[in-house]
């Protein structure tokens, strides 16, 4: 029996995540293999109450350890409910946001200890990990105004100021440079087109690995 | 400047917590002390929230460790926000559970790791700590007529089996003999008058024992 993968895809926002993922989605499809979108924090209907909690602009006041914790609450959920389910019966599963970005915006974004990070990401994965993170890189002030011209309202982690979205960046990349075999950049400056090539490619290069 | 105190008050649901807090609360203020009363999970409005997630007889499904996170999610909010100001401001905090049902219904209960219980825990509390643990210990049997009798609708831990809720009182009961100065047990089968007595009497030797 087929065995799934999980792909991650993370960034900055306004990086083009969700073109990035419909692209991928139907590209995987197409060419045969049963594909499930998800995204955190959310992907269950208990994560998705998270969700609200912790990306709503009401809440200005949630401290940076009650974050950690929601966000590890909902990944646990979301990996035990869905994602492992689902690799196990086989599918690829392509996940908007996941680890890279509680290391990115929690430690280096916010500061908090990246041990006390790790463990709880640890706790939330449960020895989990996933087989490919693609991280589409791009300049916050850049990434800020793509978000911007949507003309979408800004959720609360997306209201950051831009010296917190650039340590973010640095810790995106550092990930990527720590662990080269399952982090792929992108640089997302680029148009569409050169962008979706590089990410078929990272995961065409893991489907082949581990085929 | 006045240094306020921090005082759990716990056990299977069915003791009579609320009854007891409401008594401490106004004996307390009677005799010139600051009172402040809250409770767990909840306490906030992102815990409250929170509290909606955890307690909502709709999420059946919510798994072990995602249960375990939440709490520490709002218990987090709830110092930060709260309970440390207003311990600061010499206010006694008297919160209807706290760290002790973590222990209880999370180790003793679920049997998730104790480490790991232990290690969200103090993720939380950042250093600390009540200053008594007021257990009130009741047979599980006896607790859940006493909420069945009450009428209203039990929430999704209210549900749980009598065996998970003995679990959870050996729990209670351990906790107290490992940790004999800040936890007081209280005979919750008798009268209300004998209840609230001891009760009294554990708060007043805190008071002296910190003045």
């Amino acid at each position: 029996m087929a065995t799934g993968r999980f792909i991650v895809c993370d960034g900055n926002n306004g990086a083009g995540k969700s073109s990035v993922i419909a692209d991928l989605r139907e590209w995987l499809s197409a060419a045969g293999h049963e594909v499930m979108v998800t995204r955190e924090p959310g992907g269950t209907p208990i994560g998705e109450k998270i969700r609200e909690v912790v990306l709503s602009p009401e809440t200005p006041e949630l401290c940076d350890t009650t974050e950690l914790l929601l966000f590890a609450a909902a990944r646990a959920q979301h990996l035990q409910e869905k994602i492992i389910p689902a690799i196990e019966a086989g599918v690829i599963v392509i996940c908007d946001r996941f680890t890279p970005a509680t290391i990115a915006f929690q430690h280096y974004g916010r500061g908090l200890p990246l041990d006390l990070v790790q463990a709880i990401n640890g706790i939330a994965l449960n020895g989990f990990k996933p087989d490919l993170n693609i991280i589409l890189d791009l300049d916050p002030i850049l990434g800020m105004q793509r978000v911007a011209s949507r003309g979408g309202k800004l959720d609360r982690m997306e209201m950051q100021k831009t010296e917190f979205l650039s340590r973010a960046r640095e810790g995106f990349l550092r990930q990527a440079k720590e662990d080269p075999v399952s982090f792929t950049i992108v640089d997302a400056s680029r148009s569409f087109d050169s962008v979706v090539k590089d990410v078929r490619s990272a995961a065409q290069a893991l489907l082949s690995r581990l085929a």
